[in-house]
């Protein structure tokens, strides 16, 4: 018996409901802000997203030769593909560009709880404005989406790398050294980040102002209470600023509810402002369901340089929280309908009045073509779920009547045919 | 600047607009007639694909080792993962199993007009009926399809593969060269056909029948045609009566409009019984839209045998079909709305009212972050096609008011801004 590649998933209809809803809402949203749908192929050339993510990602790439001698990767992530679609489609066009994605992406890594080696992301970026209000909508759409699923149980965090990078940069720390500092923080790998900070000699002044950063944590007043631990610092309090303004455009938008988090790094390393992350407390040590910030990439891919904000949901953990959030998926349960015929010559009738039912009445609807009895077919449509059995008697069916049975109540009703089909009466 | 591999393709908003649309209008279709949807991974165990289609297909085959040293394949069809998906979940439980599948497959092949690299299927499967109202059901969801997409230039082409069989198995021709001929019937390698026949020594009278029924196509009456060519042969005349019967069902479900074709082959080896092609004819040399039939598959794949009947369209010819019948994807242009603040000052109100516009009145609209001015926005709203553009005035809102404009029309109309807010007046 053949298996499915370990790391990836089959979705059977039930799951599949579940993720063409979220889908569904997920569009709606983006579309209500103006975001409009792309979709770009399956593989990239690899040069694309080791430039973007460095050499490292091989490791944890799909890649492979295609028979013309390319080197191909399976995308781990949609945003390097997106910026190469919009450099070479948009770059020339108005700004600011507004696009969104929902798509699969691929890692090899150790399968785990909530990490599959293909899964979906679904993300959006705006791309051409650095003003604050951009941050602030994006921030917002992530927020709304999470609204109108219903998903009650989750926090939003707003940072800005600016900050520690300032202090970096004060401290005469290079951008690839700080990068390396901003990775571990971002891992939370305590001692590396020590051990790295002493190599880069940074003095304890500067040691003390990110170490009291990454622990500040907050509402609004997080701000306030940072900008007197850095007073005298300018380029860290003028980040902060760029900060406050965003905070300020997110009320505006609608978005109050949010813990500032000045020890927010994020993991790459061409994030240049505002970031943000959205955790689902209940998903343990995967909790982060949603993150994004300003950015500056279009450049690096060989763009003109262009500000951009944007960011993804892992799709798979967003699905994950609103299940462990106990949200209903199918509140209403559907109707849906077998006709069966009792006799072997009213078949051609029970196939007509099942189309009736498709295409007058809009009832999904089907015929068993198992040819089995009453009684099975009976079992068969509870089995499977029916809500409704319609059955042809050759003695009702003279007198031009069938009978309905609702299979949740067992409660049975003698109709008119005509009205069965929905023809008016 | 980086390229997307060759023979791949970046779908822009508007294309993509279009394939949401027709992936709905199949979904629905699939649903009305209780297929549910499942989803399988990207890539499969190598051995899965050539168990089904043979060694050959390698080479048109986006095939890798994984860093596990795993052979696996980017799927090139979708009915082995199904027939995979079929055997691990659904075996044992009651039949039919009615499942359908939109999704992207890969083949290495030359890219030329209609045919790309990442091209996308969406097909169905019945599983567990071997009557001929599966078959004909099977038929009329494909045509239903056709139908609610409003395709009008299509033909349906009915045939059945067991009749051309049965011939070669009275002539004691055997299953695999039985395969070679169909492969070449299918093709449409006449010259190879002929040599292939030379060397299975095949008589002149079963000759005469074979060239008879390839050339056999058209209205009901082909298959009485058929019959009297067939004369006192009871293999290929009882085939011809199970086409018969599912051609009889076809017309309870509603499918009147068809082509009998005797000559139909189809590529693969597994098909059974009756096969069925669509074409739309303005697409020419590449004119299939869909291609399916019963077959047995199911067993090959190490499962127990189960009839099964299925199809699948090709979703990118399907959209280039209806782009050359010159349907109309868009016929209701939606309102998308601009909120514009003439003074920086009312900036944090125009992000309001874009709010409310979206949240009470459902409609699709955003602010300007670029802070453009006034005529310059109107110009931006313009070439990207918004429908109207709300303007905020300093002087116009001191008195409640905004002014709406319609760009379409040009016309401007001062109004209440909780009215355009959506609140009752």
């Amino acid at each position: 018996m053949f298996k499915r590649p370990r790391g990836t998933r089959d979705f059977l209809p039930d799951e599949m409901e579940k993720r063409r809803y979220v889908e569904g809402v997920i569009r709606r949203v983006f579309e209500g802000y103006g975001y409009q749908e792309v979709q770009t192929p399956t593989f990239e050339h690899l040069e694309l997203i080791t430039t973007k993510s460095g050499e490292e990602i091989k490791e944890h790439l799909y890649h492979f030769k295609d028979k013309g001698g390319r080197d191909l990767a399976l995308r781990p992530e949609l945003t390097a593909p997106a910026m190469r679609l919009y450099i070479s489609e948009y770059q020339q066009k108005p700004k600011p560009r507004k696009i969104f994605y929902i798509g699969n992406c691929f890692r090899y890594e150790r399968p785990q709880s909530g990490r599959y080696r293909e899964f979906w992301q679904a993300g959006l970026e705006l791309i051409g404005s650095s003003y604050p209000e951009a941050d602030a909508e994006v921030i917002a759409v992530a927020v709304d989406v999470l609204e109108a699923l219903g998903l009650k149980d989750y926090s939003l965090h707003v940072g800005h790398i600016g900050v520690l990078r300032r202090i970096l940069d004060e401290a005469g720390v290079g951008e690839e050294d700080q990068n390396r500092v901003m990775g571990a923080i971002d891992k939370g790998e305590g001692e590396a980040l020590e051990h790295l900070l002493d190599t880069l000699g940074l003095g304890a002044r500067e040691r003390e102002l990110m170490a009291g950063l990454l622990e500040m944590e907050g509402e609004r007043d997080t701000i306030e209470k940072a900008r007197e631990l850095l007073e005298g610092r300018e380029g860290p309090l003028r980040e902060l600023d760029s900060l406050e303004e965003v905070v300020e455009k997110l009320g505006s938008f609608g978005v109050t509810d949010y813990v500032i988090d000045l020890g927010m790094a994020r993991g790459l390393d061409y994030y240049t402002g505002t970031v943000f992350e959205i955790y689902a407390p209940k998903l343990g040590a995967e909790k982060q369901i949603c993150g994004g910030g300003a950015y500056s990439l279009v450049e690096v891919l060989g763009g003109k340089k262009a500000p951009t904000c944007g960011f993804a949901f892992g799709f798979d953990r967003l699905i994950l929280a609103l299940e462990m959030d106990k949200f209903k998926f199918n509140e209403v349960k559907k109707d849906r309908y077998l006709v069966v015929s009792t006799t072997e010559g009213l078949l051609d009738e029970a196939i007509r009045i099942s189309r009736s039912l498709r295409e007058r009445r809009k009832i999904p609807c089907q015929i068993d073509p198992m040819r089995r009895r009453l009684g099975k077919a009976l079992s068969y449509a509870d089995a499977e779920g029916f809500s409704h059995v319609v059955i042809l008697g050759e003695e009702e069916y003279k007198k031009g009547k069938i009978i309905i049975k609702e299979l949740e109540t067992g409660r049975q009703s003698l109709m008119d045919i005509r009205e069965v089909e929905g023809f008016e009466s």
